[in-house]
């Protein structure tokens, strides 16, 4: 498409060629204000502005922060405002190098939003001393990209997700320009190599712009990068592989060590690339829009990226007691921290260094000619709605009543519930087509989840190459809203973005692989929870999660695809931002996806299997039973207007299924034995009350679970999961749990659930062995059942598959 | 280095030329048998040799495992053995698509590795049928390349991880060839997507040969590839920028929906490709070989590798019931699993396709032709000792007494845990330097951690491009043993395999960022347990972990940065293979370290901090303690002889400094007060004896936490895992935990624990409150305890660091 650029010429018809002198000067200034303004953050307590010679009490005690890459983030903050005033465009600035928290907030501070979220840190010399001092300060601001950074929506302290995050904010954004600046410590992650190839999934007309910086500084905390240390040529080639055009603009060695005025060049060239690659953005787009008007497929583009390479560290010192520091890994946090005499004055130097009186007034307030360069209002990096959830629109949400399974009698007929989830998911897709703020995200999953249905509103998104099998499927789609890589961080990245932006989502992923993005749900969670404290980000669309082709239905793929510990990753998080929901049949799923869907600020965690099982509640039922999270299902107990001799409890569909068939036994062979059956929905409500807002209080829970009868309970997960909930409870003594207690092969279903012991003849025995009168009485039940586990193990190695009594079992009362 | 290559045609001066048209034959007969039995695998129950009609009841009733992959990794088995017998070169095969077991297995079956293993499945047509039954079959093998498939170190069950493996079984195994094969599907993965830049870290001499198979057959479960879906020439910049020349071997759309003979042209051409790799790999040793001796630097070299593009589900069938299927998504796993009497006829003459009297004698034995083709002895790859942890020799170790951090009274001298380690670590290495079978991993935080010393021993290895700064601070080595990329994923997948092949190896990682591999752990947990029961699986080197810049000193970096969580997760695997250390002191951690390292086929957690930290325990003393894994500190405690008022419990280097500090403020004030003071090392002691078999009896554990006296528990992490390990013991009820609850930001160290109620103050509040007699007589020390929380925030508010009192605390009894 285009020849490779090294711009160390302004180049011809680029708009950079009108750069004046003085422009190019007064954004130096701008640059140099900002790296003052980061180097006072990370150190000074007072005399911000220096009006005094700099002595030691001035200076924190405590040092921390990170510069080394500081001063890149505030040359690409200049570069982006210049092109915002220009053009009049909407940008978002996404930090990869989140830890450079110093030039974020400075670059705030100087544009003017960051004193209107805080008024005390004004654009004064007094403001200045309060904005250094609370840097990184306990009880004052965190020193990365935090939450309480104004137009920050990604933090980056844990690295790997900036292009992912670029991505998800640009889809159906397509008046915006989101920079995604990737360090080239972040880039040897695998997340983030992998979320390059997002260039497949980006519609040039209807999302926005990414424009990813990869800024190449040469190191990290002790080491030199990867990307830095490949030939040029290789990066070159790396990048066009991913799709891209890298345009390189490169300090020459040479002229960094110089004076001011020959930081010229790399101004020069960075405008260049910036205006360049707006260039290209509008030529792509114009072009989409000729090919798409003519009724053609777009052409996939290679989009324009910018490899950056300036010293970490740059405008630093060079070297502090003899040893290297700027264009070294040793600038990476506070390049000297032993304040003593000698490093008092390094650090006066490296300030006055800036030429502060050419940057501020007297009073601290910024020179005029600087501020003008920022732009106004909302298109200020830290006034943009976008990423503060101020732009957000409820979904239109159908009646999920109308997609009622019905049957003539609970336990007796099958659904496949996520398939009528996915019914229900495509009239909300449908519902909001105009919107266009809602998708769905998996890694090559949505179908085999049993989602099909929303292929009749959308295909899935695919800009890469078409062959003719495609078009008779029908479901690629340049514009389908069904995202779908096998990279499940790439679909969660995309997802949180898409959340944080205002827009709204589903992520259906297989049980096991979920533990993939373990470490991003903390991250998004830690988010949430900080967020939901400040006043000025307005509360975001859910991040919801669909777990299926789970644990119990593993039995095809084996062990490796086996494990329900989601659940308790999940709930080591702040509570208020947690839900977790085991609906055990369509129509409560149903109930529990609406609410979802409406809910905003949470994490929402669905475990719903996917082939077909028993049904169990009406709608009605089910709305009741999804809204108080628990309850004694009458219809399965024969415990009514009396106290039970056992407690038969249940999560999830599989064990609920199993507990219904060992109540039905037990009924069977002691028709005197009474049973609650009672089924938890909302996981949280096992909790205390002062653990979890959901949580039912003791005297709830002493209802219904009892204080001193045995209760089975029958769970999806870990077992010991149900004890961590439930240790301060009354009753707990009496509680015995069964779950998944990792074992489990290649098999039937059925086997899965007995070699876990929590099938049907093993709960039985459980009961038979813990209610007192059932000790003596039930010892020839006992060894029948047992019988029946030995023939169930002869039968599977015999026959290969499950007995019918069991394959077929309904409930009988 | 060389040209783009796709080889249309044998190429001049390559062996291939030589191969005979019978040769070929007989290399595609055997495809085709590894092929049959695939089907077979996955199909039949019986009548295996279809010397009757195919009949419904010879076909399994549950249809379980996938066919789409496995021709191809069958194509790669037959050319790679043709390698090795005329090369006569040792490789190992790993399968990035591990679902293809029938492949794989099959394989092994024909070279007569299999039967060796599992004598009733032998070479006959009674071993046919028993080969058959066993795949996918209830109490029979799993259906991916599982630990029971002999020749198999990698399940492939969860993708991303082949190239990181193959490269961690490479290292310091320079007689070894690693394929990998690469699915396109799993090319799609973050943590796959790092681990091609492995480029940087392999050494052309002293490591073996990695030969990496990107297979693009162009769909996943229900989509295509990206790979497969991007321009051939997008395709090749990719993987010239990850440091290859990548070879092409594509089968012509024309040729493959034809008849046997046109498959000629693509095995003369995967012929070629790999004797091209061959001579590549052994012209790179050679060159390396000449710039050592010349005393020069090596040349990184850009390594060859193949993309090789075969139908999807290649020699199946094209369509059935007029669905397309070869060369489709559809070939994915069954292709047809509906067996009714059309399709009974559709497998069958699918099956005869492979015309199986060509490929077998009548009474089940491969024909001999066949057979000569198979490498012999412990070249088959079913019999390569390595991958069966029979290669494996233990560690020399240095007594770690002589490290022993000596002082003058317990609780009032400091040293940096961690750093004395590093000094042991360093004579491990040094020790070992000879077997070349250590060394150390870790995201960019060898230095950070505090390891620095074993750079005396070794420098991290570097292969990527070399600057003059490298030179002077001598840290970068192309042979250096420690393993430094900002990627947990290749880290832990190299360690992974270096474990797997035999080898020894360390991991540290930021405690938080740990979580980024959960789901790695996850898997090598499952390989741990399952081949701790298969015989010729030998016990392999445990992998080992330190976790350090852990939650209590992530101050700086706040909240992104807090996650104890890792042994929440960890525990949830079988407790046989799953060890948790929590050492208070340096030189418990010596004692534990050494313990490690000793140990196989464990995942051994070692969390313990940087920072420097109060010293408690001498070395006899140490040794004793993380022996007995928990234990009293009579110096602490002053319960000697009687019974306590209150038991102060923990876990953790900081938490045991808070707890010792409460103890002491609490001994100051009531000098009556009878505390014991009780330090857990070894978590899994507090777990019931039946749970896990460091667990304490109950009487043990009664004897030290009493049943009825109240306990504190000053936990590291969240402090419901301390309920959940305790929750079946007779005191249960009586302890109270305290530990990370997601409170943090950027702040003071004490501040941490503070905002987490874990401190000193709060801790001993939390015994006024809980001793009965202190109740009353208590209040006016609590008063005074409250009364220095507030002291505190306002002074760090004020002054940004810890008061004197609580930074400089030592130990006073």
């Amino acid at each position: 498409m285009t020849e490779q650029l090294t711009l160390s010429q302004p180049r011809r018809g680029l708009t950079v060629a009108q750069l004046s002198k003085e422009q190019i000067g007064n954004m130096h200034r701008y640059f140099q204000a900002a790296n003052y303004l980061s180097v006072g953050q990370i150190y000074l307590l007072d005399n911000p502005m220096l009006k005094l010679p700099l002595k030691r009490e001035h200076i924190k005690p405590r040092l921390l922060g990170h510069w080394g890459t500081t001063p890149g983030l505030n040359f690409i903050f200049v570069h982006a405002n210049r092109v915002i005033v220009e053009r009049d465009v909407s940008m978002i600035y996404i930090t990869g190098p989140g830890h450079g928290g110093p030039g974020f907030v400075a670059n705030t501070w100087l544009e003017g939003s960051y004193e209107e979220f805080f008024p005390a840190i004004d654009r004064t010399e007094a403001g200045m001393q309060r904005l250094f001092k609370q840097f990184s300060f306990p009880r004052g601001i965190p020193s990365h990209v935090a939450p309480e950074t104004p137009g920050s929506m990604h933090e980056g302290g844990e690295l790997g997700y900036s292009v992912s995050h670029a991505y998800g904010a640009a889809l159906d954004n397509p008046d915006q320009v989101v920079i995604a600046v990737v360090g080239d410590g972040e880039a040897e992650t695998g997340p983030l190599a992998a979320s390059w190839h997002s260039t497949k999934y980006i519609h040039p007309i209807n999302d926005g712009f990414v424009l990813p910086i990869l800024h190449l500084n040469g190191y990290k905390i002790a080491n030199p990068t990867l990307l830095a240390r490949m030939d040029k040529e290789e990066v070159t080639n790396l990048f066009k592989g991913y799709g891209y055009e890298p345009i390189f603009v490169e300090l020459k060695q040479e002229t960094f060590n110089d004076k001011l005025d020959t930081f010229d060049q790399i101004h020069i060239d960075m405008a260049a690339a910036m205006d360049l690659c707006m260039d290209k953005f509008a030529a792509i787009r114009a072009a989409a829009i000729a090919e798409q008007e003519a009724g053609k497929p777009i052409t996939r583009p290679r989009w324009p990226m910018i490899v950056m390479r300036t010293p970490k560290g740059w405008t630093g010192p060079k070297e502090i007691k003899g040893k290297k520091v700027e264009d070294y890994w040793r600038s990476h946090q506070v390049p000297f921290s032993d304040i003593d005499d000698e490093n008092v004055i390094n650090l006066e130097n490296w300030m006055r260094s800036y030429q502060i009186e050419t940057l501020f007034n007297a009073d601290g307030s910024v020179k005029q000619e600087l501020v003008d360069l920022a732009p106004k209002g909302i298109k200020r990096f830290g006034s943009n709605p976008i990423v503060h959830g101020q732009v957000s629109k409820d979904l239109k949400m159908p009646d999920f009543r109308k997609y009622e399974v019905k049957f003539a009698k609970p336990g007796t007929e099958n659904a496949e519930m996520t398939r009528v989830m996915g019914k229900f998911l495509r009239d909300v897709m449908k519902e909001n087509e105009a919107e266009k703020n809602f998708r769905i995200f998996g890694p090559d999953e949505t179908a085999s989840n049993r989602w099909n249905d929303v292929f009749e509103v959308s295909g899935k998104t695919w800009l890469a190459n078409f062959f003719e099998e495609d078009k008779t499927n029908d479901f690629l789609q340049q514009d389908g809203r069904v995202m779908e890589i096998l990279s499940e961080h790439t679909c969660q990245g995309w997802l949180e973005a898409y959340n944080l932006t205002g827009r709204h989502g589903f992520f259906s992923c297989y049980e096991a692989f979920i533990h993939v993005i373990d470490s991003m749900f903390n991250q998004h969670a830690k988010w949430l929870k900080t967020t939901k404290h400040i006043n000025w980000r307005k509360p975001i669309p859910s991040l919801n999660y669909l777990l299926t082709s789970h644990v119990w239905r593993q039995d095809h793929n084996g062990f490796s695809h086996q494990d329900p510990g989601f659940l308790d990753h999940v709930i080591n998080k702040k509570a208020e931002v947690i839900r977790v929901y085991l609906p055990a049949d369509a129509n409560t799923l149903l109930s529990v996806t609406d609410h979802v869907l409406r809910s905003r600020h949470y994490v929402n965690v669905i475990v719903a299997g996917k082939q077909p099982a028993l049904q169990y509640l009406t709608m009605d039922q089910a709305i009741k039973h999804a809204t108080t999270g628990l309850g004694i299902w009458d219809w399965a107990s024969n415990d009514q207007g009396g106290e039970p001799d056992v407690v038969m409890a249940c999560a999830g569909e599989i064990p609920t299924m199993e507990a219904l068939a060992a109540t039905d036994l037990l009924r069977q062979h002691f028709p005197d034995l009474k049973i609650r059956f009672v089924n938890v929905c909302d996981l949280m409500t096992l909790q205390p009350q002062e653990e979890h807002p959901h949580g039912l209080s003791d005297r709830e829970f002493d209802a219904i679970f009892t204080t001193d009868k045995p209760v089975m309970f029958a769970f999806h997960g870990y077992p010991w999961l149900i004890h961590r909930l439930t240790y301060r409870r009354n009753g707990h003594a009496n509680i015995h749990a069964r779950g998944y207690i990792e074992e489990g092969s290649t098999s039937t279903p059925f086997d899965m659930v007995v070699v876990n012991q929590l099938d049907r003849f093993n709960l039985a025995i459980d009961v038979i062995d813990r209610v007192p009168h059932l000790q003596k009485i039930g010892a020839h039940v006992r060894q029948k059942l047992v019988g029946k586990l030995v023939e169930h193990a002869e039968y599977i190695a015999e026959v290969g598959d499950d007995m019918p009594e069991v394959k077929e079992w309904k409930w009988t009362y």
